[in-house]
């Protein structure tokens, strides 16, 4: 594999940051998840929105690149990807004296890819069956602490949520952990929205709570639109998703993941889900 | 310079870590930084087994090598330093898979140091003066979500802190933030914990609230119960500190620091504080 890293294209052995990088020592860093499809990076501008917003967020406005884009494609060709998932980060950079952030920022950018299979309605399913669910102990990020639509390297809080699924013997309980914020409403897994149906109405946790803004939350949002689903946001008590006659997970890679178990509670799979599953392919297979 | 890397001491600018390491992209790794005093760590042992128990907390007990005492001593020795600061890392390392973390860990060790000057009663100057301190909006991380006895390269929580001290012309309006715990109550900054007297009683956040044991607190509460001085330990309102006859904030490298202004308020380095700085002092003296 090659990634890229500061501007050049090196072995992925070769891909390193310098230990007084700041994204090293402190998480200081913004990153994004991307998905390419067919060769096309999907929701670009959406991500480089959030990564600007999180730049800004951090105090580093103007770090950036131009060739961005032109950096990820860079990759994705010399690795002859297609498809794939992409991680881009800028972090902060190596400055001088200790923990302050110094305006004057040379940063550091590095973009890493993986393989994926093919998506859309031709495409390999994304995920062995639906995703099995545990609401753990570990509680969102407080808003007041680390703002949740901060996407950085600061990524312990979902560490900790997923080191509560492993088993003894070392095996993981669950696909991915629920994350309840500090009142005990829900907010979101590690690394996805979650939604669920109820009375014919989908529903997911608003903007306003302890949640990331997911790129593919508010695709699945747009085509709930488009097929005249009914959409409620807001803040939900987990017994709420307990009760739920559907229950799904979005993200980048799993698109639309149905839930199958929660807390070893069994859902079948049902006709939204399915609905916009199908959607959600129908727009992937277009980049074919 | 030289640092330590993985077994290796390398000139500080070949001293990095692959991009794909758990310390790098997730802040997934503990941390300590320590005080050597004319060749001598200060406390070693206490930074041990606080670097222990992060380590224990982040699902990886058996990571700590035998000789990082070693490690540590050879880093010094190379850069020919008696007074240095030291900050040890110890990462995740990089794993097969995405988030999850896996028990099988080949932990990234780094060693980093810095000259400091000698310290003690014929030292130097620890400091510029009396520290000035601003109250931030950025509360400290919230224990159900990041438990603050994690000493990590999660450190956004402090750096967000730290940016709201910025001017707008770049310049820093004060030394050190103070946060308060999501409830509104104080509880220590970025880099410090604190300490007020209030009616002949000297104070300090207990650990029981959102703050981290910080190895120089255990000191000086043990400076004062040698000195006689009477200490409460609790959950303090932030109006106490607004009010308190003296001031002062602790850590490894600015031992006892008083505290010369509070949001704009004046303190004067009073009695109390002066004969704790005068002990510690006194203390570190005997390593010279």
């Amino acid at each position: 594999m090659q990634y890229h890293v500061n501007g050049e294209l090196v072995p992925a052995e070769a891909a390193t940051v310098n230990v007084a990088d700041r994204g090293f020592q402190y998480g200081d860093a913004a990153f994004e998840t991307l998905r390419a499809y067919g060769g096309t990076l999907f929701k670009w501008n959406a991500h480089l929105e959030r990564l600007q917003t999180t730049c800004e967020k951090l105090g580093m406005p103007a770090v950036i690149p131009d060739d961005l884009h032109e950096r990820v494609e860079e990759t994705l060709d010399a690795n002859d990807l297609e498809d794939g998932y992409v991680r881009v980060s800028i972090t902060r950079g190596i400055q001088p004296g200790a923990l302050t952030p110094k305006p004057d920022i040379d940063p550091t950018i590095v973009v890493i890819v993986k393989e994926l299979p093919r998506a859309g309605v031709e495409g390999e399913p994304r995920w062995d069956g639906p995703a099995v669910v545990e609401t753990v102990e570990t509680r969102r990020n407080h808003p007041d602490a680390i703002p949740p639509g901060l996407k950085t390297h600061n990524y312990l809080n979902g560490v900790l949520a997923r080191l509560e699924l492993r088993n003894e013997d070392g095996t993981v309980a669950a696909d991915d952990a629920l994350l309840l914020d500090t009142a005990g409403y829900v907010a979101e897994g590690t690394t996805a929205n979650v939604f669920f149906m109820e009375n014919g109405v989908l529903h997911t946790p608003s903007l306003e709570g302890a949640i990331l803004a997911g790129v593919t939350r508010g695709v699945v949002l747009d085509l709930a639109a488009d097929l005249d689903i009914p959409v409620e946001t807001g803040r939900y008590r987990p017994e709420r998703l307990a009760e739920a006659d559907e229950l799904f997970l979005t993200n980048t890679t799993g698109e639309v993941w149905p839930v199958g178990e929660l807390d070893g509670e069994q859902f079948a799979v049902g006709p939204v889900t399915e609905q916009l599953a199908k959607a959600y392919d129908e727009l992937i297979e277009d980049f074919y």
